[in-house]
């Protein structure tokens, strides 16, 4: 990775990959405060930079961290970086931490590290036969904001590979919200496209899908139940890297007949066709 | 810091401080992902280094990460970070995340960082007049683990601050928790000694509290209502750092009489004799 992306931007200045590092007394290292953003470039284009950049903005807000609001400075430290960098295609992260506290326990002076890094190949198989999850009950902190607490996330890996699954939706009090880094979709037997619409964080991915999904169904943005999700004739999560990635097994049952459905094929070919409109649009 | 205390240990290496540094890529950093634990060293003698110790390897093990158990060779990279930094009274800090992921959302070979740092010096006043505290509805997650994750503590600095306070207690179900970096005990206006017994941290000084109490006052670890709280003769909360220290404000109101009660000032009389005593025999 470091060949491929030597650059990356620390507090504004760029600086070798290779070497970049962050003192011990960093907040997120020590207290796991700070937030994050994570948006797609293609061929050199960053994707939805503006919506992107205004979630961090919302992000560092609620979470008591001062950050620049200049859109114009921050495009122009990003272009810096993937000029640098000689960025096609690649994902790039921005981390604001709560930076190097004195005392070990207050909000200091962000430390902001822009980095970019390659986009992981999808697997193919993922998209044609779906993907297996299970479910958690479970309840993120502060759901609106992008932060970097993702301990319930991670801690749940060997248990979600114990059940042959690759992801896990949440739910609390009956309700399904998100997936710990993608939205979900539920399309019922009835045809209605539904997805949570609180107490998670809202995806880029999910508003563009939201965009695009009337020319083919029904939509509501509202409060899904599990047992909506366990009735659902289709399912489907959506993020930055994965685009539209249809879940055909929860807890081991079969979603439907198993197989991506037609609603969710049809809009993973609308937001490929819709997604390279946009970039053609700001190419031109 | 730096000149007083040189030296940390990264991954069992002697590193000068000043120049130590953690990855880009690191878990805690990115994903807040990591546990620690923190001890006192009194005159060079690590102080309950084995409770520490051993609650560090549980904190470990419940979040999957994998570190070394024995003992030993912990006692002989800490003293060799106390000689080279030359430590008589000093906190000790030992941080484990979750190490360098490569794909970005996995537990790899944890990092572990060992540094010392300077007691805080105890505020008189705090513990002749008692601190003032608001209250929060909060469950920590995985409370019994010494996560890194201080997000809710730390966000609420300005409410505390707002409040003209200087630290918080958390409730859930209208049961006392904890504290963010403490634990909490209530005496009662029957002269009962409580303090809760789940959903919180386990502190070390908690137990020390425990072993001595029983010789000033009956004592219960169990369910402390938000009731309880309110109509407490005495409050106060236990920390590493701070001892006992005395709450004498809860929500702007005063606790008893608003001055630090008779048990407190005993105990905190009998934990500093106690401590002393240990380290006597353990210099001996």
């Amino acid at each position: 990775m470091a060949n491929l992306h030597p650059y990356c931007i620390i507090n504004g200045s760029l600086q070798p990959r290779s070497t970049a590092a962050i003192g011990l007394d960093d907040m997120a290292l020590n207290r796991g405060y700070g937030v994050f953003d994570f948006f797609k470039v293609m061929q050199g284009m960053p994707m939805h930079l503006d919506a992107h950049l205004q979630r961090l903005f919302h992000s560092a807000k609620h979470m008591h961290l001062q950050i620049d609001e200049d859109v114009e400075r921050w495009k122009s430290l990003i272009q810096q970086l993937l000029i640098a960098n000689h960025v096609q295609d690649a994902g790039v992260k921005i981390l604001v931490t709560a930076g190097y506290a004195a005392n070990g326990y207050s909000i200091a002076s962000p430390n902001i590290i822009i980095t970019t890094q390659p986009l992981t190949a999808k697997k193919e198989e993922d998209y044609t036969k779906g993907i297996s999850v299970i479910t958690h009950e479970y309840q993120r902190e502060m759901p609106d904001v992008k932060s970097i607490n993702y301990t319930r996330g991670i801690w749940l890996l060997p248990q979600i590979a114990a059940a042959g699954a690759s992801d896990v939706l949440y739910y609390a009090n009956d309700l399904l919200s998100e997936s710990p880094r993608s939205n979900v979709f539920v399309v019922t037997t009835a045809g209605v496209l539904l997805t949570p619409e609180h107490n998670m964080l809202k995806g880029i991915t999910r508003q563009q899908v939201l965009s695009i999904a009337s020319q083919h169904v029904s939509v509501a943005c509202t409060d899904v139940t599990i047992t909506d999700l366990r009735n659902a004739a289709e399912v489907f999560i959506t993020s930055t890297t994965k685009g539209i990635l249809p879940v055909t097994t929860i807890d081991g049952m079969p979603v439907g007949n198993g197989l991506p459905g037609k609603i969710t094929l049809q809009l993973m070919q609308s937001l490929e066709k819709h997604e390279k409109h946009l970039l053609k649009l700001q190419i031109a």
